[in-house]
């Protein structure tokens, strides 16, 4: 077990990475406040590593909710049953949540311990890879609007991070891709050596070789931990880690929540936002070509949707959270390695790299 | 006009008290960011008022989402209109929503600020006595679950408050005695004169005698500012400020929301709060009387709703957020004027209070 810090002062928290933590009692009992608990959970993961969780929490009131699979299902309404789940069983401000899944648990369920009784502690106990680079680290909650991805939230840290590598023995061969849309994203935004890295073992993330993964999901969450310290509320460079994701949330409001995954569509937007780059001659058309074969190369696709046009796509991205003043602004790379955050780009550039 | 400011380092504000305020554009704009403003009122209150702060803000683009009138709107389903507004209109994160209205306008709107864009700045704009000398001031935010009353919510303070007493005006006797109860409150719990005051000029206020109005939310705002001060997010001193609070919650959610107004459930909750204290010797029979005769000169009940048996308001009350480790906590006068928060007191008082 690898454990870092996300250093936040009096909110700072661990992240602990490694095989079978799911099991430790230790790793949980630091973190709970009071004796109640509730395990938020879905279809899919509850019946593979429920009773794992349950039974590390042995002496505590624990109750779960298990809510149906899926990004279409990250609605205001399935968010009302977790507080259903926490009224019917009276618990009090001083319980505790425990998000059991991949990205959409941990949304939903940080973003429920954000407002239940105005904030209770939760903990994140992701078990996919992207939940496990990324979503649940870092603060962000949320659910999605018909309008608008993680249109509602809160930012609202977890006690603690317990990713047990072992879970993602479970996962979808396309839920692996789309954890890694995530990881290389890190790479493209701040680290090229880790980009030269992962171009050299892609073949062992694809395969699942224990040693690539570990050390891919540390190296994520270490540079994820430290932009997250940097700038908490995303006053400034944590807005980098958007980047790819103004076009993704395009792609999945434009063909409806659930039909591509999120890396699925962070990958092609990383693709659109490395073309757009490319065309303002930023990038060179080897290193847009070479970013392209990256993220194809985690079986990522690379370019929009076929039936969503340009212009549906831009007039999607003009609702998204980075437009300020009414100008939309892009993560944008300078080189591989090195991301900007910039509303510098003609409308006519934007639709030719859309196109 | 009289101003005053709560004082939260970087999230200080100041809350305005006077007549006429509302045409005061100097009022609201130095406190909006962007050019996008959204007012939410209610259908009470807009065709009263909507236009007065329209015009103030000439020159933004204003839009208005209009909610129903009443506790019993304070609801997840009610408070989603907010967003699909603020969507429909493709309000950006600098976007800055006014709370147009009394308690409930406040709360809701308070709480889609809070989590829209994971957080926008707001206004508040309170027109009922209620709201102008409590909910609008100390950033506390939400909306009820069936379970419970503001069991879900969060905590987020407005830029600025613009109280403008000519809006009492308009307001039911019902609701002045409703907002006259939060009043009678701050002298419980922490200031014995300004008790004293209120035992004298009860007939003023009551036939709303502009300067005792003027007086009455002037010091309950300060009152309420200093204790926010001391303690944004309710460890401590804030809880007193629940005092009634438990007891009046439990009578709302068993008559049903809308049935009690906020501040006669408060009312009633207070002389319960205050006969379970004479009941454990802290307060004289005199001043239990004085209590109970206090609150009956602003027409305010004094009891529970007969329909609602004793075990059934302990059952409600055992919801409530102030419960900890499963022991409920309730505030209590030590004196008029002084209060503390305790689980101090037999099960068996406790019923009996509730007699």
């Amino acid at each position: 077990m690898r454990t870092l810090t996300v250093e936040l002062g009096a909110r700072s928290y661990p992240i602990h990475i490694g095989s079978g933590l799911l099991h430790h009692a230790d790793l949980y009992r630091p973190h709970l406040r009071g004796t109640q608990v509730l395990i938020v959970s879905n279809t899919t993961v509850a019946p593979l590593y429920l009773e794992a969780v349950r039974h590390a929490l042995d002496g505590y009131q624990v109750r779960e909710v298990i809510l149906p699979d899926g990004e279409s299902y990250k609605t205001l309404e399935i968010w009302n049953q977790i507080f259903d789940a926490l009224l019917k069983e009276r618990f009090a401000r001083d319980c505790t949540l425990i998000a059991l899944g991949g990205g959409v648990i941990g949304d939903m369920t940080g973003f429920a311990a954000a407002c239940y009784q105005r904030g209770v502690a939760f903990i994140q106990v992701p078990t996919t890879l992207l939940a496990q680079v990324d979503s649940s680290v870092g603060g962000k909650t949320g659910i999605n609007h018909p309008a608008g991805k993680n249109m509602i939230g809160a930012f609202h840290q977890p006690r603690a991070v317990i990713a047990d590598t072992d879970t993602l023995s479970t996962l979808p061969q396309r839920e692996l891709s789309a954890g890694l849309a995530e990881v290389l994203k890190y790479g493209f935004i701040r680290d090229a050596a880790f980009l030269d890295w992962l171009e050299c073992h892609m073949t062992g993330l694809m395969s699942r070789d224990p040693d690539a993964l570990a050390h891919a999901i540390w190296r994520s969450c270490e540079l994820k931990a430290q932009i997250v310290a940097e700038d908490e509320f995303e006053s400034g460079s944590r807005a980098l880690l958007n980047f790819g994701h103004t076009f993704g949330h395009a792609i999945e409001t434009g063909v409806g929540y659930g039909e591509w995954l999120h890396g699925e569509a962070v990958g092609a937007g990383m693709c659109l936002a490395a073309t757009l780059s490319a065309h303002l001659g930023w990038l060179t058309d080897a290193e847009l070509e070479r970013a392209r074969h990256l993220i194809a190369s985690a079986s990522l696709p690379t370019a929009r949707p076929a039936h969503l046009s340009p212009e549906r796509m831009r007039e999607l991205m003009a609702v998204d959270k980075k437009v300020l003043a009414g100008q939309l602004r892009l993560v944008l790379l300078k080189q591989l390695g090195e991301a900007v955050v910039t509303s510098e780009f003609a409308q006519d550039a934007l639709l030719h790299s859309l196109g």
